[in-house]
């Protein structure tokens, strides 16, 4: 097994390093954010930095880039409060990766990439009618991470569409039954297959599947 | 495809909405945090909320639940400031879902689901011999997030280990080629295949396979 110091990181080349440390966290949840600014511009962007903040209530957070690098999807949530976020599957993978262009602010991904917006419940974010499963969030909290420029942004679930065939009898998603994939590193993706379900473990319990 | 507002998700049976929304944002990398006390106590949990800050400097973090729920990894970090994340490969599955039971503040998860730990290059967390990428941090800020009491815990890199055949000429990883793992939900593990790997997408530019 090799050994990488953090010095020998911080020495390589930029594109090398950026490979390299994204793709040592694991593979990632992957989606794309949907967003409308106030004068109704689309705008859709994928990321890979999506996380599970809590259940109760319902709050998911993803990581924004320091608003030089990546200022439309951040800007047009604090502005209107309001963003979906779309699963994506192999069928829409190519057009996915290509919200991560940097387009001018005008432009609207949805056209330059070749999916479709969808308008659902009243919800003014706009969400991608190719994927299947996707939810409405509304901002709670912004917080910067001084660290790197980088900022938390937290949502709290409005409204869930999925394709109620995934849901199983206690809650849990099939997500590979709609395909979702995965992502690793800044432009690889994966198609997980299911491995094993476990039930809630306990000290000194053999441990059971859940079939 | 069926719609669930907030207020149904609300109402639901709490370990149903935690599997649905535990879900919902996708596939994660999941990983097993290793660390120590002042008193040589070793402590090891699986984490499912790890996420990539940035690269340069290399800054991961993950999410801890509140204190309460969770409070020995989090307490032993703040302790000693270094630990260790561990990825996870279907012939240790069943011991990394093992360690997420309520073991007593001065058990060793290692010896109670019989996973090996390993001391490298000074380091005083303790590695899990049988992962096949790891990787050291430093602790570098504990941000709370007050919405639900719980926080987000980021480390700066200090070493990486890592089997150098799954390192390609451009520093991604391969990942699928030490099986490493990704979650769904609470409890469920799947296998990630390799799908594709697309270049650097620019406006307008036809988007490019990375073969």
């Amino acid at each position: 097994m090799a050994s990488y110091s953090s010095a020998a990181i911080s020495s390589w080349e930029r594109f090398y390093r950026a490979n390299f440390i994204n793709s040592l966290t694991g593979f990632k949840a992957v989606s794309m954010i949907g967003t409308v600014n106030e004068a109704g511009n689309l705008n859709l962007g994928i990321f890979s930095s999506i996380v599970h903040i809590g259940s109760d209530p319902a709050l998911i957070g993803y990581v924004n880039r320091p608003v030089k690098a990546a200022p439309h999807t951040l800007a047009n949530i604090q502005a209107t409060g309001i963003y979906t976020i779309n699963h994506i599957h192999p069928g829409i993978l190519a057009e996915a990766h290509q919200t991560s262009a940097k387009y001018e602010a005008g432009k609207n991904e949805f056209e330059e990439v070749g999916l479709t917006a969808e308008f659902l419940e009243n919800i003014p974010a706009p969400f991608v009618l190719e994927s299947r499963v996707k939810y409405a969030l509304s901002l709670e909290e912004v917080i910067p991470i001084k660290l790197n420029d980088t900022f938390l942004v937290i949502g709290k679930l409005i409204s869930v569409f999925v394709n109620e065939a995934i849901v199983s009898a206690d809650g849990f998603l099939h997500l590979d039954q709609v395909e979702s994939v995965c992502s690793n590193g800044t432009d690889g993706y994966y198609s997980p297959a299911f491995l094993q379900r476990y039930a809630y473990a306990k000290p000194g319990i053999p441990l059971q599947k859940i079939f």
